[in-house]
């Protein structure tokens, strides 16, 4: 499925709208040099149709004979550009009127406004890239942290897509055989010794499933570690989350994601994106609605890998309803917890031991209650959220759960869902061929076993694709990528 | 005061600063090709310091030996750049981390931060640009209308600047004459005919005083054409403000300026900008803070072009009241006043007469009791800020009023405060002269003040300039520019 030579020119903005210094205007297809040469002329060298590939052109844009813009041209020639087609990139002053007055007089010249990723589209049908090496391009572009970088540019560098490649090459030789077999089955031939088979078939399975279990470590890459703050209302849930996003913030806001439906607050700790999911209101209301959100928040608190409870230092009689209201919600084995003693500045002011013995025995408290109802919690840390005390403990503790996520960088994780299903189709595929061995299966049906995991390990470099797959798949992409 | 050759390397983000397809970040100084050169590795053609000028390398961007993107390189070498250095612009993935990244390798390689404006500052040093230019720079990217954009254009073209450059010659010339007079003033010569230099100080003066009249308009076409919203509390002046901003508000947003006292609305009607404010909250305090935000208030009205006074049309009673209050805030000569009778949509429900005569009668006591306190109104609209009727009308009349704002692509019209005060020192100076030429004045106090209109003339283009006039100007640019 290759785009036709005569592409349609599509054009959009490839930088962040708004005012700054500059903007960039992308327009690509076979068109795009003439289209762009109607509007612009340069003020010293040839116009752009007698300009090579890689050479930038100064010059003005004119709208009705007069002057819209000052602005450089870079052109690019077929195949020699981000999508294989003719391509300019116009640099303009950035502002909101210029980018638009361009963008209209581009579209007035026949260049249609493209679509979310459509760049990036025609990379792909052209063939300048696979389908997982685009959505690692997306994956770049939205990446916050060191770790998430680095896996998105090995996927776009194409280290997954190898991978991939070879596993495919070893199935199609060994389908091959197979079906030389099928051709000349009267003569009971066995090309395909099943022996050899066997090992193969366990061989790639392995590595699948090494790729699928990469998945749980590369999705937290991608997409952070989640937290969830739970405890009782007036625990100080919310100042906790201020205090830590306060500081932090800066580097990563939020991640908004196109299938989620909460925007949670993403905080980069040591080059390990943490996303802290606030389960403020749980147990506030019997309204229908508001039981839909709490069930909700229920959810998002089972898929955390870190659970973090609040516990009140001036309501110590609340330790033991807390934790027995932990226990009841969270997944031990997969999930870890730490109690934090918030409120401890004014505990202090409470008791009348002496400071530091009074949050000592806070601290044996709960970790006395934890062992009572075997809840295994990694530490008790007191701290106060409004004063900010005791919150680089909490940090230090969050990053140090995560020491193993730091990957060398030939790695491959597996962190789009999309490959990951697909990757768990192919291997149960590839189990039913192993079954089917042992079970003495006719090899059509082994072969025809084998053809889906192909099929299905082809979907994620795009070996096989529909338009519907394409347009899920782009149009999750940002305008102008 | 020419920058010096070994120039500083300096580098920034020039376009806008989050998560897009591309960004670009440009660097300036004589060591830039060198410095990227040290980070950047070719896929095709030769390093950059083996590149020529407006040539473009596909490659990647290396840091401690790993890739942290794949990048376009443009070259730009000495004279021929915007800031007359040689210069790189890259242009990376449109990710904030790797955005970070880069800025903070280049940094590690010597580049340093670019200060706001400092590209266009060096472009300036360098002689690529004048003052006056350099500043329409500034002005194009904020245009947000295309009368601001035209005027900028041309500005930035140059046309002020050659303007005053036939202005300073013609000053240049007579100055020269009338100081050879002074080398010859003990044998009684006049090279200076004083019948011309009247003629030719009369013509200068007129210029003048057209450029600092065009400054009203200016200013307004740059800033927008300022609207106060008044009216007693409660008749709907947020209800119109968000009416009005909600359907115009997709092109234009808000102006940001850093001498702003308010932050106000600009709405983009018929390719005029109308600068919006909402002047709630007048006459409800008598608290100290409360009563200087009021007074700023006041100048606020004050310094409208179009005052649009607010009526309930459920409350006829308050109709003098409403009046006679503002006679006393507005300036009637230089401000031009629009009633709008809103609430009519109640107004109806209340009234036991035909709808529509209910609101003419309305109408038609709104009018008699402007001409009882001679309060000249442009008009009485009905209308229902709610419903958003009447509003078409509203709008019509507001361009209507700005019909003169039609400008040729020729016209020069001053924008720039700084210019217009420039403009006036000049005028003052050359006032002088004319008043020394009448009261028979020495020629040498004549010369005096012929060269003090020079210096301000020159000081718009940047002829005279310290470190401290360009720190003010470039510091307001934003960065990256």
């Amino acid at each position: 499925m290759k785009s036709k030579d005569n592409s349609d020119t599509i054009c959009a903005l490839a930088t962040v709208q708004g005012t700054s210094a500059l903007a960039v205007i992308r327009v690509s297809g076979s068109d795009s040099i003439k289209i762009v040469d109607s509007v612009f002329k340069p003020y010293r060298g040839a116009d752009l149709s007698n300009t090579s590939g890689y050479n930038l052109r100064f010059g003005g844009i004119y709208k009705d004979g007069l002057l819209l813009d000052e602005v450089l041209v870079s052109v690019f020639r077929h195949p020699h550009s981000f999508t294989g087609e003719n391509s300019v990139e116009i640099s303009c002053h950035g502002s909101n009127y210029i980018q638009q007055e361009i963008l209209m007089l581009l579209h007035s010249k026949g260049a249609k406004m493209a679509k979310p990723g459509e760049f990036s589209q025609r990379a792909f049908l052209n063939g300048k890239m696979d389908l997982a090496q685009a959505e690692a391009v997306a994956d770049l572009i939205a990446s916050e942290t060191a770790a998430a970088h680095r896996i998105a540019i090995q996927q776009m560098k194409g280290g997954f897509s190898k991978e991939l490649s070879i596993m495919r090459r070893s199935l199609l030789d060994l389908v091959s055989l197979m079906e030389l077999e099928l051709d000349f089955s009267e003569e009971d031939v066995e090309f395909a010794d099943r022996t050899k088979l066997n090992k193969l078939l366990s061989e790639i399975l392995s590595h699948i499933s090494e790729l699928i279990d990469s998945f749980r470590l590369g999705n937290v890459i991608k997409n952070g570690v989640p937290v969830a703050i739970v405890g009782a209302t007036n625990t100080g849930k919310s100042t906790l989350l201020n205090a830590i996003l306060g500081e932090e913030r800066a580097i990563v806001s939020e991640i908004h994601g196109t299938t989620r439906d909460f925007i949670e607050d993403v905080v980069n700790l040591g080059g390990v994106a943490f996303r802290f999911v606030d389960t403020a209101g749980i147990r506030q209301t019997k309204e229908t609605i508001e039981i839909l959100g709490i069930e909700r928040t229920f959810e998002k608190i089972r898929s955390a890998s870190i659970v973090v409870l609040m516990l009140d230092a001036g309501r110590p009689e609340g330790f033991e309803d807390g934790i027995k209201q932990l226990k009841a919600n969270i997944d031990e084995d997969n999930q870890k917890v730490i109690v934090l003693l918030n409120k401890t500045d004014i505990a202090v002011n409470l008791g009348n031991k002496h400071n530091s013995r009074l949050i000592e025995d806070m601290v044996n408290s709960i970790e006395t209650i934890s062992a009572d109802f075997s809840v295994k919690i990694l530490s008790v840390i007191p701290v106060s959220a409004k004063n900010q005390t005791g919150l680089d403990k909490l940090k230090d503790l969050l990053t140090g759960t995560q020491k193993n996520l730091s990957i060398g960088s030939n790695t491959t994780l597996v962190t789009n869902l999309r490959h990951y299903q697909a990757l768990q189709d192919a291997r149960t595929s590839l189990l039913r061929v192993v079954d089917g061995i042992d079970s003495e299966l006719p090899t059509d049906l082994l072969t025809q076993d084998i053809r889906e995991a192909l099929y299905h390990i082809g979907e994620i470099v795009g070996e096989i694709n529909s338009e519907e797959i394409l347009g899920n798949i782009f149009g999750k992409f940002c305008i102008g990528k």
